[in-house]
């Protein structure tokens, strides 16, 4: 595709923190006249690390950007940089798994239609079928797959096949039932977004909703974060939370929690799919 | 003291859910001639459990204020409830306990100054000398119980006489830096009022702040509580929340939950005070 | 339809404040043999008036629906109340109007195909063909009445027999860009209920996200209310804010608003359908 | 003094935007050996604004601290910049205006004792002497000018020359109900804080609270912002919302008022004595 004017660059990098890398990044773009749009670093003092977002114009740049890779690549090795350059036109294909509760999924497929994600949402996957109809009907393919304890391998083995066919970037867990397999998360390390629909670490694993309401408190919220191996324990992208009382049941506090989970999803959804977040250790910073 | 007109008369009470509790207690009211200025009522459909609390002015009310108990406890009788009957001419008595982050301390007294809490604050008792002399320049008498492991049951035994003498309604704990034995808090049973620095259930114990950053969360939050025997445990009567991101270091943690503390426990004393809270199980129902 | 066991009566009702009040509507309920399942009340003491929502059950009421109100006029005669009686087993008709913008429009109808709203969605109205093949596609009917000043009184006119025809009980106003003219919104008085993309009072009118932008607030808001015949003046039903900063562009702001619009709009609707609100002078009575 | 180690200087700087200004502050501070802290920057790009803040240490910066500034100025000129260059040992001496109510005033003397601001609070003044044994107590000056129509001119004028004695750099207006002159604005531009007790800019003049309840809103919110000669349009430095709903009287409103408008004004004066709020417009770019 033909950059435009308006497309830029986006690099992500982390290293050990040293004198002169915010120097080194914008003297590299400046050089070759390019006009940075948004630059934001952080450094973690604690684990002596800087970390990175720097945001350019490609109209006027003077480097192709088939060479921009290239061309940066001494900078990141003087330093020790890990990096990632991405660029703002290529769009990225998401995939969203859902089980039977249609709330988050038909939230990020409206937002889809509206052209909020800069994004392409060929398929959904589910282990039920009861949403294909309404899935369809917005657009992208529904995949079935049924999973059973003794089928899940099996069956993940499957869904990551037609994940890789379809060029899939991002894996999306809209309320997806299933818990996923060490071998499953591996391989789209940092690449699947699950919104846990609690405060985390505050109730973790199932029914937080029940949990909430039994241990009676007064607010409660939503999770985003990157699936690892262990449940519930991954980098935290975005939380929200709203107030609750002793009037609210536990039905209350579900549809309370839904209006949160949806918006929380879709935020992250949103900054991943702007380059927006760096992942370390477990957590994470936000280029907001 | 005689009752002025504006003097009100407060009803908290709690019996199994049944028919005509509603019409019970608002029809004592009416046929005395009461004017209600406040009523609430809650349902909780799994426990069964009927709570109200229901608030109306003594002038013109048919019966005196001595007699009214007597007056009430036919119909307390007949449907089975637990209750309190408290008069809002009374100035309940308050104790601070404070070990050296003067941050609530100082804001309650702050409060109190300004007659926020219709309350008398006759003394704070630490188990540090550093606060003494802040304290007693703003008016209450600085008790010092120094506290090691040796001499904690003795310290707390002379703590409650001292309590007892002074004729001390609630015990807040803003920030003290010592669990209360189980004596202790049996003694004043949801009578003690502590702020956990916390999103509880979340980050329960020590140096919630550290933790909160050690896991990159997004949000962080205060709750107050009434102590109980389990530490961080008992009954939540407020929680807020603020945001954070990574830019924040624990010190920036810790200096905005300072301001989510003060807020929390300053509410909880005060819907304490007006008597807005009823304890059931190990939750709270705030009529406010 | 058959009244089943969990069916409720709803009464909202107001009046001038005085004594006996509570006593009256809860003793013609437990006098019945009515369970009370949600009951509050608001004293507006300045305006001197007393306004209530009380709901009980009518299975094992011992008086039957047909024939509830005309047992309840004595005491609301009595009393000089104004009132409504509501089943909660009747399916409320609910008719959206929107214009090109499709985010309150798209979330009503998701929620309302999750059955949060316990109605009907029969038809939306536009000024736009835009919408039309979304919303077939998820359901309703889709009118289109082009507005122009010329034609705005007559086509208001063939909108009102529709809505009309279509027993429509409640028209939400989904950023539909039309001014209503007075002879509209009387016809649909506190029935018309509409999103407006600011805190009101603040930067009512046109442009609200601008003009926040101009002035460099930190904070933005929606706010739903009742249509009145003064733009942007009418009862407030429910308010939200998000927190911005000078990063955001007009265009951010729009993005982030959106949401709040969603959410702020979807409650309104939930709060009037379930029977919630009670409007008095210019303010809403909402028993959450 | 002795800059030590940790001492750090602070760069606030705006001009049209243009490339290379990242790199030419980035590359002065890496040349002379200089460890950058804190960088952020932000483009207004319709106003063809750049804005920056950046914070180093100044151990083991090759440039003596008496020669930075002349060291800096070819840059500045260079890009046509206006610039603030600041050290954090330098300790900014903060008055405080207060009439008689004092839950802002005792709320920013508590966070002075606690060191909050890195600052010293070596006088308040007030048009009432209702505080001055309070204020004493805890350390400060007061200094009473009682103000009438007639003698405001006066006065203002003897305030300026105390504050100049006294080498005030900032002025905070904690709920001061005295309207400045234009002539005192003027003089301390940018350099007076003002606490306004709404959601700017709804409710703007006097009472806001009477005003939101007579408009049945359902948040309330403060404002701080710089002063300038038109009341209560100055640049807004934050702002901070709490959830009200009818059963909040005129004095429910005022009470939690209070709370935020504390944090609010404590907020800003906190953000302008660590240099984090640059001014353009009638704007605040806020760099937290």
């Amino acid at each position: 595709m033909m950059a435009t004017d308006t497309t830029t660059a986006v690099l992500l990098l982390s290293c050990q923190d040293q004198k002169g890398l915010v120097a080194a990044t914008s003297d590299f773009i400046y050089r070759n006249d390019g006009n940075i749009v948004h630059a934001d670093q952080h450094v973690d003092a604690e684990a002596g690390l800087f970390l990175q977002r720097i945001e350019w114009e490609l109209g006027g740049f003077r480097i192709e950007r088939d060479g921009l890779a290239d061309a940066f690549r001494p900078i990141a090795e003087k330093f020790g940089m890990q990096w990632e350059l991405h660029f703002s036109d290529y769009v990225p294909r998401v995939a969203i798994f859902v089980s039977k509760l249609e709330h988050c999924l038909s939230d990020l497929l409206v937002r889809q239609r509206m052209g909020e994600f800069g994004a392409e949402v060929p398929l959904v996957i589910s282990n039920h079928p009861d949403l294909q109809q309404f899935v369809e009907a917005l657009g992208p393919e529904y995949h079935l797959y049924p999973i059973t304890k003794e089928t899940k391998a099996e069956q993940e083995k499957k869904q990551i096949e037609l994940l890789e066919a379809q060029k899939i970037d991002l894996v999306v867990l809209a309320r997806y039932m299933q818990i996923l397999t060490g071998q499953f998360v591996r391989h789209f390390q940092n690449r699947i977004i699950n919104i846990h629909h609690s405060f985390l670490p505050a109730f973790p694993g199932g029914r937080p909703y029940h949990q909430a309401h039994e241990r009676g408190v007064k607010i409660i919220g939503a999770t985003s974060h990157y699936a690892t191996e262990e449940l519930d324990q991954g980098p935290i992208i975005e939380q929200d939370v709203v107030r609750v009382s002793h009037r609210d049941s536990v039905q209350d506090l579900i549809r309370k929690g839904k209006d949160l989970e949806k918006v929380v999803l879709a935020r992250a959804v949103s900054l991943h799919l702007s380059h927006r977040i760096l992942v370390y250790g477990n957590k994470t910073v936000v280029f907001d």
